[in-house]
């Protein structure tokens, strides 16, 4: 297997990078991606929250629970 | 990695500090973080409950089952 | 770590007096915490389940099973 | 902790006795309670079940799949 | 214990025999149990499904998934 | 136990054979049995989609994530 | 077993091919199989989202969590 074979390898590569995190709620949020883990919670830093492609709050540091995720793309 | 590379370094970095939590049925609680676990189950104190961006109830001490959370944000 | 610094030592704290316990279907239930385990199924005694803030039934004794709940506070 | 102090407790103490069980799809359960395991599957004998407070069908034994049980009562 | 103090030994007792299983979907199943697992996954012979009372298809042997499943009665 | 008193086995049995799936989204694959496992995740040969009865697309080779899946039965 | 006896294997014969990942919410992409895990977690390249058969976002790198797939298939 190549280095980026497995999902989380992903997910690392983009550590420190901005994000988009999509949620089953129909919520997304953009920010920079300082932490995940295995159950795939995330924290973003400086990260704004979207509805419906509008910027509807800036929320900082925001900890995202994995199981209410749907996609995860590098912004 | 650096300290705050896990997703619940970030909760443990808002122990006792002031949070918004966010649930899947669109309540939202802010007050102090007292406790988490991995579950992501979760406790605050002087908690008050929000929906549609009013306060709803004060609560004081609430426990929130992780499983119906979304996000979690320092306040 | 302090005494109550895990979610479940709350519950704990909470033995034997009078919790409100909300649901995922909108009911709550309003009884004296008899017992919780680590799924967060509780039992109440003396249980009233109320809907839209009004009692509907006085139950006595209830399980309630874990994953249905939201939240569990502290009268 | 003294004899009742944990949820399945309760469940055994209900054992042989009449109970109320309540699902997720809004259909409840009375009758005589045979069989229970941690997952809160329970048996029920010369049971009832009930929509909107009105007898539905009289359906003798069910065993009841515990993910959609919210609660369970002693009659 | 006695023979059938576990939800599962009733599912053994009701094995080659006529059940009814309802899923969360509201269809049902009318067939002989022919196989059934921990994880409530069954396996009916001769199954009929029913909508609203009344026979929707036939289905000969009908694998159904555990998680689906909310009660199983013998017919 | 006899030969096939266990789901999985009615699965092992129909392997290459052709098979319905239906998912709890209301749609429906008819295909080949390629592969299953303990999850139920299968594999579908020369599948075809269903929705209300009619053919919806032709899809080939199509993994169904087994927790998405209600009914399998041997066409 | 044959080499493709397991669900898996039929993913990792897709690898660095186009395929076709379809989730609950009613949203595919399609793009390259980069990675995937045993949650059937999987990351796509060059990854396009479709809303109703229309092209809604081009999204480069993808990570999909796998509890929100309902199918996958090769393109």
């Amino acid at each position: 297997m190549d280095e980026s074979s497995r999902p989380l390898d992903t997910l690392n590569a983009s550590r420190n990078k901005t994000v988009l995190v999509e949620l089953k709620n129909g919520l997304s949020y953009v920010g920079k991606l300082r932490a995940f883990d295995i159950h795939i919670n995330v924290v973003l830093e400086n990260a704004e929250e979207y509805h419906n492609g509008e910027v509807k709050r800036k929320l900082g540091t925001v900890f995202i629970r994995g199981d209410t995720i749907t996609i995860l793309s590098p912004a």
